[in-house]
């Protein structure tokens, strides 16, 4: 059983810690969080601001935290010698990401599984399977209707803003609209948030719409779902799924944080790494 | 440019030579087939009765004869140093098959990947993906409505078979009809004939039905599909295909033949590959 802890304890922080606790490698060890209070549904599970704070060292880390915090904390771990996990949502970043954490890894001699949720991760592993049985063929992803959760924290993290929650609607062809739901703090100026929203590299390729609201609560819902096409002439292939956006997104790092302690040192995207070695039971059954 | 020779010149042989041909990084440099005849549509490429026969040494083999011809074929060329990707297509052989070619690779220092079709294959390394993110759920294969080639040939070398088809229908919940149209040969007798055909172990554990036709060409017909579930309570995840048979075979050896050569010396199935491994142009674009 290997020593695990969850960085972040919030939607995903808490399915990665459930994922753990029923996986038969591993061990929930501990959570980092900012304030060391005991996160709600694990109270027996330590918690403190960082990992040197903890009453054992982990031999891996689940990283849960918004994209924007992840580079820092997860090279300070690498170097420290303790394997990484991370969803890391922004498409574009991951290939310069990786690169740096790449470094990291090989400083510490270790490895970490960069971008590993459903999108990008899973996603991205069905999306190169495909693409290497029908090279020509075009592929189209439409996220939703369903909340984002990067999304969500990214119009949270806005000033002015005191709640939000951003639904992606699928248009088609790999194309969407963010519907973004925001609650104003008070005070707030209501064109300067818009603006700030609308030019965040979250959003700014996509259409959106912002609506102001009273409270962002009755939109929020962690059911998402994904359509991937892959058409070439009278051929094709779809992936197609409905899930619950944070459980998966937890099993999905449980998956990776496993399959990262079998890799040479360096920083992966799941797509470079074979899919048995994301499984806990190494059967044939599979096949 | 690596060289590579395609054992076989039936449907699947033919369309894993059009994938050859039609790949950036590999030269369809001959054919090993029974009769050292030029192969239709492919009339510049040499022809012989094994590799020793041709031209020039190949550093690959696509091997596309019927399942229970590959093994002999396959331990061979590994021996003699030659990489190899096959698409022998009988689930439960798949691991006791790997074990002996495993020993045949590691004597010529090379790889080979088995089972490497669209279903074992492609769809393994897809269920494998979606077990590793859904652990407890079920996962069903339904094939079909289709032609099944591997169960076609089989069926065809049955003694007292002149020709035949074999159509798998789905049931749902990865349970399937398979419906067998046979021309018998003069004085065959149709008891022994339908016997021989349901106890063959390609076709005792479905559901099965002979139907004795003049002529098995008009239920031929390459279009075949698969659909995959896996459902946990609420959640799913699909996947489905709509595809020309041997096309895909080809495409999927291919890729296989390519992945072949990155890995260290030993026989792998694809679920045990790297996805990226699979692609002729390495970029971030899957992601």
């Amino acid at each position: 059983m290997k020593k695990i802890i969850v960085v972040g304890a919030g939607n995903i922080g808490k399915a990665a810690a459930k994922a753990l606790l029923e996986s038969p490698d591993f061990e929930l060890c501990g959570f980092v969080r900012q304030k060391s209070e005991p996160v709600t549904g694990f109270e027996k599970i330590p918690v403190a601001e960082n990992v040197f704070g903890l009453p054992e060292k982990p031999e891996g880390a689940i990283i849960t935290v918004p994209s924007r915090l992840v580079e820092p904390i997860e090279s300070k771990l690498l170097e420290n010698g303790i394997y990484a996990a991370d969803c890391f949502d922004i498409h574009e970043e991951l290939p310069k990401m990786r690169k740096r954490l790449q470094k990291s890894a090989e400083k510490g001699k270790i490895s970490c599984v960069v971008g590993a949720g459903w999108d990008p991760g899973l996603d991205s592993a069905i999306r190169t399977l495909m693409f290497s049985a029908f090279p020509e063929s075009k592929i189209y992803t439409n996220f939703g209707p369903g909340m984002s959760m990067g999304h969500s924290a990214v119009a949270k993290s806005i000033d002015g803003i005191a709640d939000a929650v951003s639904i992606t609607l699928p248009l088609g062809k790999g194309k969407h609209l963010r519907k973004i739901y925001a609650v104003l703090e008070k005070n707030a100026d209501k064109k300067a948030v818009e603006h700030a929203i609308l030019s965040d590299s979250y959003f700014e390729h996509d259409e959106c719409s912002v609506e102001f609201v009273d409270s962002a609560e009755p939109f929020f819902d962690t059911k998402h779902g994904v359509f991937i096409e892959n058409i070439f002439g009278n051929q094709k292939m779809n992936f197609l799924m409905e899930i619950d956006n944070p459980t998966l997104t937890g099993n999905v790092l449980v998956s990776a944080m496993r399959a990262a302690f079998l890799q040479k040192p360096g920083a992966y995207f799941m797509p470079e790494i074979p899919p048995f070695d994301f499984l806990a039971e190494k059967g044939f059954g599979y096949l």
